[in-house]
């Protein structure tokens, strides 16, 4: 009534967090408003915050989320991708070793499909996948939107960071959430990652969403509901999308840390590598092909064949990167060696994420630089048969005083008793999308060990 | 680990907000240093106002919300009351036409104790009890220490603002909460009224915590909680107190608007006025005598014996106001008239605080002036009789345009029936602290009409 501002907008955003936060829905105009008004700065952080905090506490319906991450697409820009083959892009909610995107995008690209995959930094324990890109000298993350649309109709594949106009509404509430303690909010983080993919303007995305110690989501039941939310909010933008729940109780593959990654990526691209890592790869790949309409072509065979190595090379120097060059490594390397003879019955994704975290290879805010050569080299694996004394880790780190910390978080997480089980990677379930797509998905079940 | 703020506090806001999100309690070390860290702008306010919100909707228990109210008091100065007869305090919630204040603080004098009543100005229907007296011209709000020891103890009352260095964490934090939703949580808005009342430094507190359409807690279960709170936070302190929970379903007296409730109050001084401000003044003065252990006066002898009129003159001469001086009137004086013969049967206090609002009595924005003269006077109030064109209420404003929305917002809180009863002012409960007091309180039982 009496204030000026109040009279411009249509509402008052204090009604808005009070709706939600007494556990009423919120309807269009309210979420519409609300997201414009935030990127506007119109309605403030402290406000934005509360809000979030009542999301996170009172939750969101399908339909709330669905519109709260179309008001997060329409306060910026959406590419629109103008190529000649099927595109299809994949999302991974992030665990400890997680590198699948550096050989899947290529394999996909030398598969017939196009992959944009815009990709973030991301905190935690290690780097995001632009991260462990930046390890290879010489390579760009920052593309423009012109130079995005050749590479994808060049190489067919491009990871890089979103361009400056997606989604401005998100950046802003994700950097907001991260200090607010309201980022374990399911229907926050769905529409987070949903709002950067539509705004990207892929048609089809499969998910990897991790589960375990060493996953943002540690129970099967949250990941359950973050895999149905994705692919719900994709449903209803008319995405194809399948979202698989994976384990991630033991680190993926046997290196974490950003070059170190890049380095088992390529061995991966190059016809070895870890096994885990290969068989996800292809079965994500598997995934992404089906929802594309690609169904004549085997990844494991193109995976072997080394075409996807090259795609990966293409990529690679496209973004101005060396991709037979060097990568940086590590001034310390700190051996951890088994103290008594038996098998590997314990390696904990939480606990060596920790510790490679400390020595470097992850940030612990926005603006910190990581170590691109720090991290951690799994000589052994659960399963595994070791000798007291035999190698373990190789802790690697730039700063010498980061091992005893590394060493001291590692604690509980590495066992080795008389006889244990191997662990194999899992998929545990698939969501599939209801939006019919061209081609039949491959014949997983959930509980398959591939 | 990595950053150099963190290294230098004890912990993480993030970790305190998330330990509230889940359903957690607070400990000691977390409250203190959360408070204390907002204060210092540490904690910046969206994260406070995450944590507000998780608060509101997770609650705090008893050990927490006096932990908190310690808190908030530790963040400035406290008052040291050095004056030669009992101190005793009364804070109400607030209602439509609750003057109460202005002729309890002196009549409490008159009776031979100390009222030290520092007061807010307040949002809402009409201003806080500093506009009120602020409608007085020449009355000073602001007083320094000395003038408030000085105050108490030749005048025996004072009512003034809190001084500067009084709860500076409640100040931040009221006005954060006020845009951001986190208002109507029963131990923010506890620990915010009794940590300016510890600082302010009484030994006993009378609250009158009203109950209905025109108070801020609309259900008696609400309103009991706050009782509660009150209380049991005071008994934490040591702080003898009794609150008492009273009707608000129809405005107080017969005005509504700051200099219209001045002029109600000297009536009440000088032995006249409505029925049930004055009982409502005596029956306070009683209960806040009782904590005061002065069981030897007969505060309605007093307030009879004008001897409390000439307290009030003291107090607003010692403040700079001329008490016998005149009060600002309205431009425009709107006259509303009964539709039919009949019986007012109601006089809804939320629609009449509405109106009042809309006619410039009160502020919506902190820095919004209140009109002094504009207001409602209620010439018919629930049970009179009433003839067809005969005028029931008088709208006062300086602002022409606003009777209009004033009308409106009276709309349905105004109904004239063939029968109606009379209202009362109802005590509908009391709830007494456990420190033990000097003397007995009165015979009061919760439900008893006066």
């Amino acid at each position: 009534m009496k204030n000026g501002s109040a009279a411009v907008e249509p509402m008052s955003v204090v009604d808005v967090i009070r709706a939600k936060r007494d556990g009423h829905r919120l309807n269009e105009e309210q979420i519409d408003w609300v997201i414009d008004a935030y990127t506007r700065g119109v309605v403030a952080d402290e406000q934005m915050s509360a809000l979030a905090m009542a999301v996170l506490l009172r939750g969101m319906d399908a339909a709330e989320i669905a519109r709260w991450t179309s008001a997060m697409v329409a306060s910026g820009q959406r590419l629109e991708l103008k190529v000649d083959r099927p595109i299809v892009d994949k999302h991974s909610t992030g665990g400890v070793g997680d590198k699948i995107t550096l050989p899947l995008a290529p394999l996909v690209a030398s598969c017939g499909a196009a992959v944009p995959q815009l990709s973030g930094r991301g905190l935690g324990h290690t780097g995001g996948t632009l991260d462990k890109l930046e390890s290879i000298p010489g390579w760009r993350a920052q593309l423009s939107v012109d130079e995005i649309m050749r590479q994808l109709n060049t190489v067919g594949a491009v990871v890089c960071a979103p361009t400056e106009g997606l989604a401005p509404a998100d950046r802003k509430l994700y950097a907001l959430r991260d200090v607010t303690g309201t980022v374990e909010s399911i229907p926050l983080i769905a529409s987070s990652i949903m709002s950067k993919k539509i705004a990207e303007g892929t048609p089809a995305m499969v998910f990897d969403v991790k589960v375990g110690s060493g996953a943002f989501m540690k129970s099967q039941q949250h990941a359950r509901a973050l895999a149905n939310s994705l692919v719900e909010i994709g449903g209803a933008h008319g995405m194809h999308t399948t979202a698989l729940l994976t384990d991630m109780s033991v680190p993926l593959g046997r290196t974490i840390g950003n070059a170190l990654e890049v380095v088992e990526a390529i061995e991966v691209l190059r016809g070895g590598g870890p096994r885990d890592v290969v068989e996800l790869t292809v079965l994500l790949a598997r995934e992404m092909l089906a929802l594309a309409g690609i169904s004549d072509v085997d990844p494991g065979e193109v995976l072997a064949s080394g075409r996807a190595y090259e795609t990966w090379c293409q990529m690679i120097s496209a973004q101005g990167g060396n991709p037979e060059g060097g990568l940086p490594a590590a001034k310390h390397v700190h051996v951890v060696n088994a103290n008594r003879d038996g098998v590997v019955a314990t390696l904990d994704a939480y606990a060596v994420g920790q510790a490679a975290w400390r020595l470097g290879a992850g940030r612990s805010r926005k603006d910190d630089a990581v170590q691109h050569a720090a991290g951690i080299r799994c000589l052994a694996k659960p399963g595994e048969r070791v000798a007291a004394g035999q190698p373990l880790l190789e802790l690697h780190t730039d700063s010498k005083d980061t091992i005893k910390p590394a060493i001291a978080a590692l604690n509980g997480g590495l066992e080795i008793r008389d006889t244990a089980a191997a662990h194999t990677m899992t998929v545990l379930e698939a969501v599939r999308g209801s939006v019919p797509v061209a081609d039949a998905a491959p014949d997983m079940q959930a509980g398959d060990r591939v």
